[in-house]
């Protein structure tokens, strides 16, 4: 018999409570074990829930228990929770945990802490998709060349219902609010800091890079508009908003911001809410994982693999992927030295002369541009330029230069391109 | 240091040698040990192969040499190669196969003889996909509702080749014999057997199923024309050469064979050699895992993600997922007792009266037509013909009946609609 205490008794912690009771046969059978959850903990005692466990408001109910062996925390946050699962390691608990934001700013210090105790997360990135199992433990004979994520199910939909009803993004993320797909403020997802977060922790699967949010590209989904959407069908491509991770010899780049990709790569093929992430190795080339990557119960699968893994004996995987550290350790791209092809949408006055005068910037910082369509839009065009492969920093300084020209009505838009 | 012995040095060994070589330096890090292959058994010990390791003719070199931790059989066959991982296993060494074949036949036994010994055999589905370890470990809470896989890349090359060049049948198996993608005896992929093969090995671990080949349902792509392509582009399908497993209250479906499927499904997307296994458990819903079914380096790449697991202590898993049978255990359903839409192919004699005949046979099975397109073919026509769920019974007796009529020239093809 396994015991299990639950700290944070929300969305998730309801389903993997309900799971393990209703789906107990399948479980015990595969585990070898029963698994109990013997306390949940919640913040307000007295708030109605769909929960048959035992309940209480003090976290060292669960903690200090010496008959349970596995804390799940869903408590969210990062501070609090990272003094709550450390106190849970130090009491020669298993942890297992689905957050995100936790692992993005302490997973190392979590294993060093945890050493030989298992510490599990696979809920924390795409959720339902055992992507953390398939790329620390399936494909660990290969050097990761990329990695390249859908990984936030709010921004995909907003994404694929622009593109497919032709509507704003600012309709369509009130429709995602009211389906309860994005939050009230929604910055935590549309920002792409939530992809950022587990773009990193399966960097350090992939890569034993130790990077924080703070660290990498990160640009959201907010200045999308139609235009770049029907710029994107007019050429053959998608726009998605991308975890992307890629090596070359010495070091890696990280960044998570909406693409340009070509419509026949499998990963361009993932619309509405779901989740998918293409791994690229140097020996069994690309795989891609699909699945949905939020809700109560597909998050709550995750969990629970986790906890039937530990009750099997198993997870002796070093938490992080790396037994120890390689050498010749590969260091994070500083992100002006990404090269990329680029789209960029200019609005600028109906004006002749207009269009000599922006390529000519274009030229003077060695950016050459690919395709290009004009659009009018009441009194002005939208110039939707696409360029061949250039620096980032020729492109931020193009940008530069072009927003200060009187005849360019606003900062122009960039989307890079895969 | 792990020291390890292959059995079999083809393209699959070789490339396992090749990479434990050249990835040592991420292989050990993530393994925490050095691999190291002792040696390799070959049956022509003077043919020249490309590898840089000790080469044995005798088997017993590697399955009594008391320093080797873990067999790698590659070897092939069935019985040869069951006396072998047998004999390893009773000598107290740790197996990792990629022998489809073998486990469709023997899994049971080898779980039985392996104990507590890891018995690990990733890359006998779905080559370099971690299919696996995904649906072992990490869909482990999850009842699994239904497997569907393409899961043989020559069968899919050859469809999707059917579809985008307009060719036919025998045209594009003498091209995939060209490229290596089909052997000269090609049976055991188009016939479906592979496939079959690795379907009975994941519904071991999906729901505790104990059945042979020999005890399903397996069809293959030989009969399909361009007359049902243009039918499935007319009606929004593509037809892929699926496996499948369904599950009921009691009962588990188990079938290989092409299938008509919904433009729009993740699983209808994926082209070419790839393969791609579509996984809906109670839980988590859909997951779908995409990449390379074939060739060596794949392949070896999960052959190896084995020895990697094996190295860090971890197969821990129960070999086919289960430490104890479940309660109510599932059986395996009866094909006559299978559901499913049809589509029929009807090669008729272009006279009067010839299509009432052959729809009131339907009527008296009780076979209610969803869609039919008339098709003329010389002097004939073809009827191409799509029902509402059906019993597969009646569509055995249907087809008979059908093929008993003067007018209707050969036997009709049939292929299931999912």
């Amino acid at each position: 018999m396994i015991k299990v205490g639950i700290i944070g008794v929300g969305t998730v912690g309801e389903s993997v409570a309900k799971i393990l009771k209703e789906n107990q046969d399948v479980i015990s059978a595969r585990a070898g074990k029963a698994i109990e959850v013997k306390c949940g903990v919640v913040r307000d005692i007295n708030k109605k829930r769909d929960v048959d466990i035992p309940l209480s408001a003090n976290v060292n109910d669960v903690l200090e228990d010496g008959e349970i062996d596995i804390v799940v925390e869903l408590m969210g946050g990062v501070e609090e929770a990272y003094k709550v699962v450390t106190k849970a390691l130090k009491n020669k608990k298993a942890v297992v945990t689905a957050n995100k934001a936790l692992l993005a700013y302490h997973r190392y210090e979590l294993q060093t802490i945890a050493k030989d105790l298992p510490f599990a997360y696979e809920a924390s990135v795409a959720g339902g998709i055992p992507i953390i199992n398939a790329l620390r433990d399936g494909l660990s004979a290969n050097h990761i060349d990329s990695i390249m994520g859908i990984m936030n199910g709010t921004c995909n939909y907003m994404l694929t219902k622009m593109r497919d009803d032709g509507v704003g993004y600012d309709e369509i993320l009130k429709e995602a609010q009211q389906l309860g797909y994005a939050e009230a403020d929604p910055t935590f997802d549309v920002g792409g800091f939530d992809a950022a977060h587990k773009l990193l922790i399966l960097a350090s699967i992939a890569y034993g890079i130790d990077a924080k949010p703070e660290d990498i590209l990160i640009e959201g989904i907010e200045n999308i508009t139609q235009d770049d959407i029907s710029f994107a069908k007019e050429f053959g491509y998608e726009i998605k908003l991308l975890g992307i991770a890629k090596k070359d010899d010495t070091e890696v780049e990280l960044r998570v911001h909406p693409t340009l990709i070509k419509k026949d790569e499998m990963i361009a093929k993932i619309d509405g809410v779901m989740n998918g992430i293409s791994v690229i190795g140097d020996r069994v080339g690309e795989t891609l994982y699909y699945g949905p990557g939020a809700g109560g119960d597909a998050t709550a699968s995750a969990v629970i693999a986790n906890i039937i893994e530990i009750a099997r004996g198993g997870g002796r995987s070093p938490m992080l992927g790396f037994n120890r550290p390689m050498e010749g350790k590969l260091k994070l791209k500083n992100t002006n030295d990404v090269s990329s092809r680029y789209y960029l949408r200019i609005n600028v006055d109906d004006k002749a002369g207009v269009l000599a005068k922006i390529t000519k910037h274009f030229e003077e910082n060695s950016i050459s541009i690919e395709t290009m369509l004009q659009k009018p839009i009441k009194d002005t065009a939208n110039l939707l330029i696409s360029t061949h492969t250039a620096k980032e920093k020729d492109i931020q300084n193009l940008i530069e230069e072009l927003s200060n020209l009187a005849f360019v009505k606003q900062k122009p838009v960039m989307i890079r391109i895969v």
